[in-house]
C-alpha cells in the first residue's frame, strides 16, 4: 500500500479520535444504528446508480490502485532507446524475439503491431483506442467514489432530520433534549468524516493513478510509432523526455 | 429489473424505515400534504423546464433502461469477424442476405449502406450523426432525472420554510412548537431522500446504461467501416477488441 | 403556450398556495416590501450583470419560445428529397422560383447562395457561423433567467438577514420575537420560489427549445450542402433521417 | 457608463437601503470594523490570489468596460464592403492610404498585414494568436471580480463566526444577547451584498462586453481575410452578415 | 516574494487580528487540539488524495513560484528578432555558438533542434508535449492547494459537530452552554481562515503564474519554429507580438 495512503489515515483519523477521547467519554460517538444508515444508505444509493458489476469492480480497482507497482517513466525511455537502436540497425523483425518477454499487455501489443508491418496509422489508431478506453474504467472508479462521497453526507443529513423529528415530536423532559440531539448529530458525523476522510481523498489518488498510468502508455504509443516509422534513436529519445520533468531526464550520452 | 437497482432501493429504503420505526412512532413521517408539495411541485417545476413529450418520455427511457438486454460486446466482435471474413472471402454483396436477419436496426442500417457501394467517409458521416443525436436523446433523460434531484429538496426547503412561519406567527403555547417543526422538517426529509435514494442514483444509471449502449454502436460502427475498407478480419478483431478491458478480450485463434 | 408550461406551473404554486391556506391565514406570506425588495434587488442585479438590450431582449425571446411554432424535423426532411429529386432532374436553377415562398431565413439564405451556385466549403462557412452566433443569442436568453435565479435567493437572504439584525437589535418583548422571524423568512420563501418554480426552469425551457431550433438548422445545412453537392435524393434522406429517433423516421418508398 | 449599470445599482441598493430604513434605525447597519474586515480581507485575499498587477489592472479594465463605447458591428460590416470594392476595382495596394486613418489598432494591423502581402494563412495565425491573447486577457478581469465575490461571503462568514464565538464566551447578561449577534451578522450582511449586488454582476457584464468586443473582432478578421483573398463583396457582405441576428441585417442593395 | 502576497497577508490577517483584539479577549481564539484536528486532518486527507511525492512537491512549486522570476516577454521578443536576423544574415547554423549561454532549458533544447535540421513540424511536436506536460505538473501543485482550501473547512465542521455532541450530551449546567459552543465554533473558525485567506488563494497565484510561464513558453515555441522555417525577422517579430497586450509591444523600427 502506498505510504501517503497510510500516513494520511493514520493522521486524521487519529487526530478526530484524540479529540474525542479527549473531550470525554468516546462512547457517545459510536451508535451502530447511525452508522449502519449512514454507510448502508451510501451502498444503496451507489447501487442504484451504478451496475452491479461496476460496483464491485472498484474493490479490485482500489487493490490494483494501492498496491500495484507501475513502470518508472525512465526506465521506459532506456528501453525504447534499446528498440529502436536494434531496429535500426538489425530491422524492425529482429524486435519480434523480444516481445515475448514484455510484461506490459499494451506494449507488448503494440510492437506486435509493428512487427506485423501495419501502418503508423493504423497502429496509432487502434492503441488510442485502447488508451482511451483505459482511461473510461478508471475514471468509473474514480467517479463510483467520488458519488459515494457525495451520498455518505446527505445519508447523514437525512438521519440528523429523522433524529430532530422524532426528538421534536417528544420533546416533554427538557433535559432530554440535548442527549438527543447529540445522537441525531452523530450520522452527520459519520457522513462528513466517510466523505472528507475517506471516499474523496480515495477517489483523488485513484485519478492521479490513473494520470500516471495513462502517462506511461502514451510514452509507449509514441515510442512504438517512432519505431513504426523508422525514425532515429535520438530523436525517439528527445521525444519521449519531453514528457518527463526535467530533472528526471538521463542523456543517453 | 437489473439486480443492483433492486438491491439498492431495498437496502437504502430498509434502513431508513429502519431508523424511522425503532425511533417511535413512524406515522409521524406520513404527512399526506408534505408528500404533495414536494412531489407535485417537483414534478411542476420539471414541467415549465422541459417539453411535454420529453417529460412523458422519460417513463419509456427507464423502462427501456432497466428491463431491455444490451448485445454483450464480445458477441458483436465474433460477429463482425464473421462478417468481415465472409466479405474478404465472397465479396461485400455476400453479405446482403444476412442484413434482414439482423435485429438492430443501427447495424442493419449501417451494413446496407455499405452493401449498397457508399464510400467510407459518407458511411461514417451518417453514422456518427446517428450516435451523437442518439447520445443527446439518452442524455435528455438523464438529465430530466438530475434536474428531478435538484427541485425535489429545493421544494422541500420552501415547504419547511412555509411551515417555520405559519408555526412563527402562531407561537402562544410553547408546547406547539417542537411539533409544529417536527411537521415543518417532514418536507425537507421527503426533498431529500427524493433526491438521494431516487432521481440522482436514476439518472446516475440512465448515463451508464447509455455509455454502454454507446459503446456498442461505436464499435460496430469501427467494425463497418473496416468492412467497408474491406480491411483484413485479423486487423477487425484488433480495433475491435482495443475497445474491451483486457480480460475480456478472446483470441480469435 | 406549451401546454407543459402552463401544467407545471398551476401545478406547482396550486400546491404551494393550498400548503398556506390550509395552515392558516394566508395573508402572512403576502408582504409588498418583501416582495419588492427580491423582485427589485434581482431585476437591479441583473441589470448590472447584462446591458439593458440583453435583459429588455429577454422579454422577446421568452415570447418566442412559449408562443413560436418550429417547423417539424419530419416535414424538413420530406421538403428536402422534394428538392434533391428536383435538382436532380432539372437542375440545380430549378430551385430558383421556390425560394421566395420559403418562409424560413435561414433555409431561404442557404438556398439562395446555393442556386448562386457558391461552392459548399463556402456555404458551410457562412451557414455555420450563423448557426453558431444563433445558438449564442439563445444562449443568453437562458443564461439571463439562470442567473436571476441566483440573485433571487440571494436576495432573499440578505432581506432575511436586515429582518434578523433589526429584530435581535430591538429583542425586548420575547412575544414579538416570532412574527418578527416570521416576516424576516418571508423574503426567503419568495426568494426559493421565484428561483425554482419560475426563474431556473424557464432558463431549463430555453435551453430545450434553443436545442431543437438548432437540430432543425442543422438539418437544413446538411441538405443544402447535399443539394449544393449534387447527392443522391435517397442519400440526402438517409443523412437527415439520422437526426431523427428511429421511430419519427418514414421511408420515402 | 452604462444606462444599465446606474438603473441596476440605484434599483438594487436603494431597495436595501429602504428596508432598512423602514425597519427602524438604520445606523445599527453602519458599523465600520465589520466593514474594514470584509473589504479589506477580499482585498487581502485577492492580493494573494493574482498579481499586483493584475489586481490594478482591474481598475483599467472596469473603467474601459463602462465608458469605453464599441464600433457597432454594422458599421463594421459598411466599412469591409467598402474596403472590398475598392480592392476589387483599384487593387489591394490601393487600401494602404486608408489605414493610417483607422482608429482600431486591430483593424489598422491586420489591413497593414494584407496589403504588405502576408500569405492570408500567416494573416490568420497572427490576428486569432492576438483576438485568444486579448479575450484571456479580459477574461482576468472579469475572473478576478468573480473571485471577489466568492471571497466576500467568506470574510463575512468568518466575521459573524468571530462575534458569535466573542458572544458565547461573554454571555452573561442575557439581554445582551440580541444585540450582540446583530453585530455578528452585520458581516454575513456586507459580505452577501457585496457579492450578491457589486462584484458577481460586474464580473457578468465585463463578460459580456468582452464577448462583444471579441465578435467585433473576429467579424473584422473575417473581412480582413476575405480582402486578402480578393472575394466578391457580396460574399464578404453574406459572411459578415451572418455574425448578426436577422433583423439588423442591412442588404447593400 | 512577490509584493502582492505580502501585502494580501498583512491586510487580511491583520484585520482578523484586529477585529479579534478589539472585541476582547484573544485568548478565546487560541485552541492548539483545534488547530491540530483542523491542519493535521487537513493534511491527513491531503495525503490520502495524493502520493507522497506530490505533497512534498509542493513546497518546491510554492517557492519557486514565490521567489523565481520569469523572463519579461518584451525581452524574449528582442531576443528572438535578433536571432531572426543572425539566422537570415549568417545561416541557422550561426546560432549554434549562442545555445551554450542560454540559462532558459526549454529554448535551449528548441534552438538545439533547429540548429540540428529537424523539420519544423518535429520540433513543434517535441515542444508542444513539453509545454503540455510542464503545465499539467503545474497545475497539480494549484490542485493540491484548492484541495486542501477544501478539507480545511470541512475538517473545521467536523471539528465543530464533535464539539456540539459532547455539549449536548453533558448539557447539566445551562452557564456551561455559551463557552462550549465557543469552542466548538473555534474548528469552523480555522477551516475557513485556512481555506480562504491561505489555500485557496494560493492556488489562485500559482494559476496565475502557470499561465505567465506557459505564454512566455508558446512565445518561445512559436519564434523557434518562425526560425526553422526560415521566416522574415518583421513576421517573426509580428507573430510574437501578437501575444502580448498592445500598450507592451514595441516596435523594432
Amino acid at each position: 500500500m502506498d505510504l501517503a495512503t497510510i500516513i494520511g489515515i493514520v493522521l486524521s483519523f487519529g487526530l478526530v479520535v484524540a479529540a474525542i477521547v479527549v473531550g470525554g467519554s468516546p462512547m457517545i460517538f459510536v451508535n451502530v444504528p447511525s452508522m449502519l444508515i449512514v454507510v448502508g444508505g451510501t451502498i444503496g444509493a451507489t447501487l442504484v446508480n451504478y451496475p452491479l458489476g461496476h460496483v464491485l469492480g472498484v474493490v479490485g480497482v482500489i487493490k490494483n490502485t494501492f498496491f500495484n507497482k507501475l513502470d518508472s517513466p525512465t526506465k521506459v525511455i532506456e528501453q525504447f532507446i534499446d528498440y529502436a537502436n536494434k531496429a535500426r540497425r538489425e530491422g524492425i523483425l529482429s524486435l519480434e524475439p523480444l516481445i515475448k518477454d514484455i510484461k506490459d499487455g499494451y506494449l507488448r501489443k503494440g510492437l506486435q503491431l509493428t512487427v506485423d508491418g501495419l501502418e503508423p496509422q493504423t497502429i496509432q489508431e487502434i492503441m488510442e483506442t485502447e488508451i482511451s478506453y483505459l482511461e473510461e474504467r478508471h475514471e468509473t472508479g474514480a467517479e463510483i467514489l467520488a458519488i459515494m462521497g457525495g451520498f455518505a453526507p446527505a445519508m447523514g443529513m437525512i438521519g440528523t432530520v429523522i433524529g430532530l423529528v422524532q426528538m421534536l415530536q417528544t420533546m416533554n423532559d427538557p433535559s432530554t433534549i440535548g442527549p438527543s440531539m447529540a445522537v441525531a448529530l452523530i450520522t452527520t458525523f459519520y457522513g462528513a468524516i466517510l466523505s472528507n476522510l475517506v471516499f474523496n481523498p480515495m477517489a483523488g489518488k485513484l485519478k492521479t493513478r490513473s494520470k500516471e498510468e495513462v502517462l506511461i502508455k502514451e510514452m509507449m504509443l509514441e515510442g512504438i510509432l517512432s519505431i513504426s516509422k523508422g525514425e532515429n534513436p535520438r530523436i525517439v529519445e528527445e521525444k519521449l523526455n519531453s514528457y518527463l520533468p526535467p530533472k528526471l531526464r538521463k542523456s543517453s550520452e
